[in-house]
């Protein structure tokens, strides 16, 4: 390795930062990325014989906070119930790696971020990101830190492929997988879904093609719609029904107009409002897309068949919710189906919920419990062997 | 009735225009509108018994122009398959009617046409239109064209609507309803993707609060991406995959950029840009939200119950689709089970396909044969009596 790096401790962003220089590193668009910084936190103590490391691999919108104070939103992190001291992936045990992805915007590079040849934000002329780069970039991060294992790799959704791709990129260094509501492609709804959203994005005015950090007028609305929609696909019809119904918002009849009459409406643009206010929007044409890109069912296929590096010692966990239908159970059975079918260690929960493909965010026991138990019992065989 | 009208020949629209004064016709938002017009077409020969008319009721963005040539669009009527000489819908034996709704913008009176008030074109100033609102418009043409009778009033989705509410209005005057992909109220799910819709158009800068005819600068981006959203809700996914997959663009390898690399994407685009052309951006909301407010859940159960205008005699028609997930199967059977419950005369078909919500526009045999079979058999009883 050639490449140097410089970890930092972020101030204002409360985190850690390393930057990469003379990296060299090449992404699937075959752009070089010479230069570029990983924002992360950790949780919990690296033990002595540094096995009980877990890296959380963030969705779409998510961040390095996955536990603990978040200064940017000023909330909880994302994934608060499920990590901390005595939760599901406990810190008391394990040592938990939660970093930004390259083309996000919390602190990670990214579009929003400086590109040091031209001293201007990247925007619209950030290079094309794909699930294997993001990847890639989080194995730089763990070199850096000279972290050589990982006792498991965890995601839902976006992070799920994330999950997934660490199997076929760096099986040697991974013990546990759990992919939570994810699929190895991405499905012609889920990119029409994301197009629109991208459509909204680049049809604002103040969009600019990507520039718009230069000139202070960031693309809000179009921000805000593509968030809406994006919202819905992540609830239940169910779900919706229970929570909203045909619920009239702060008034006793319908007021004839295009106000939020129904609480739906008052409920998705306050998501969207409240989205922008952290969210950057390059950032999110940039991951939509690397979520569209994705498909790894060859990939996949082969890497169990035939398995150029050994990946036979993995365990996975897949998990699916009965009532997400942007990563239906059918999807993450593919998995599932293959690894069975060659023999290999599986895993598999549908955990009977309503409450969409959110659920794997949001307050599910059996989540909690399978999560816990999956961890728990293969670190204790590991612990036996060692 | 104190009102005066006049219908006239519109040889740019190639269709028939009646234009109502001195209504007096009070809105369910109590707005008065005293004069308006309606654009219809009609096909095949009123009988000497004045018994052989069905209304057809178009959906969304639909029009007048249910079969035969369409000048604006300069393609065949939106539902050329179903009705015409020797189809489902015979013309030889039926006199069809179509009428563009009000609050729509196919020459009936809408936000694009001017307010004779005002000289200038109503645009956001248009009132508030609910489906019972333009059922009762339609009831005016039909008292204009001296018909006192409907054999039949068909429609899918938002015409299913107006068909229901047709049996609640006016049962007095109907024998028959064709009740396709509908429900008895507009679900949270739905009034969530008609906002975002919304939110789309009235976030483009040249919305202009509903004005925008009078700036020459109309809402395409906002109205296309509304499309877009609206689009996906009508295919299913089963549908997508079949069509689109993952399939590329003419092009061999992604491009690594925000093109349409997709064939879902482009699809989708096209239909956007080509849905600006022929819909007006107003209309688009004024008719979402005049969905969103169905709601005769309780009205529907009062008339079915306790009718004050007697009803028994209507026979009903409910199709579903079993891949719709807008107007999904089980809010279909809640109108069958109702009317079966208090011993009414209705048939239900739930018909197989993976084509979605769309299915009632496109090519589905035994949606013919349903319909035409319910039609010819009912209109022989018909003859029979008398």
């Amino acid at each position: 390795m050639n490449y140097k790096f410089n970890i930092i401790d972020d101030k204002s962003l409360e985190c850690k930062i390393v930057e990469f220089s003379n990296t060299n590193f090449k992404l699937d668009s075959d752009y070089i990325l010479n230069n570029f910084k990983i924002a992360f936190k950790s949780f919990g103590t690296l033990n002595k014989k540094k096995n009980n490391v877990i890296l959380v691999c963030h969705a779409l919108t998510g961040d390095q906070y996955v536990t603990g104070y978040n200064p940017v939103t000023r909330r909880e992190g994302w994934w608060s119930r499920m990590v901390g001291p005595n939760k599901p992936i406990d810190t008391n045990k394990f040592f938990v790696i939660c970093s930004n992805v390259i083309g996000g915007c919390s602190g990670s590079t990214g579009p929003k971020e400086i590109d040091v040849n031209t001293n201007s934000p990247f925007g619209g002329k950030f290079p094309s990101i794909t699930i294997n780069d993001i990847v890639n970039a989080q194995n730089y991060l763990l070199e850096s830190l000279s972290i050589k294992k990982l006792f498991a790799v965890i995601g839902g959704s976006m992070g799920a492929m994330q999950a997934i791709q660490w199997s076929l990129n760096y099986p040697d260094k991974i013990k546990n997988i759990i992919h939570i509501a994810g699929a190895l492609k991405h499905s012609s709804q889920n990119i029409a879904f994301h197009e629109v959203g991208r459509q909204a994005i680049m049809n604002d005015n103040n969009w600019n093609k990507g520039s718009y950090n230069e000139n202070g007028k960031r693309p809000e609305t179009g921000l805000a719609v593509a968030r809406m929609i994006a919202h819905i696909t992540y609830l239940s019809e169910n779900a919706m029904h229970r929570k909203f119904g045909r619920k009239l918002q702060s008034r006793d009849i319908i007021s004839f107009g295009f106000d939020a009459d129904f609480q739906v409406e008052s409920y998705l643009r306050y998501q969207g409002r409240s989205f922008v206010e952290r969210f950057d929007a390059n950032s999110y044409l940039y991951l939509t897309r690397a979520m569209d890109y994705f498909d790894i069912v060859d990939k996949f296929s082969k890497a169990i068949e035939f398995p150029a590096i050994p990946n036979k010692h993995i365990n996975y966990l897949v998990i699916s919710f009965t009532s997400d239908w942007l990563f239906p159970t059918i999807e993450n059975k593919e998995i599932v189906k293959k690894l069975n079918y060659f023999n290999r260690n599986v895993s598999f929960t549908e955990i009977e919920t309503d409450k969409g493909h959110d659920s794997f965010l949001l307050d599910e026991l059996e989540l909690d419990f399978t999560i816990n138990g999956f961890l728990e019992s293969n670190y204790r065989k590991l612990e036996s062997h060692d």
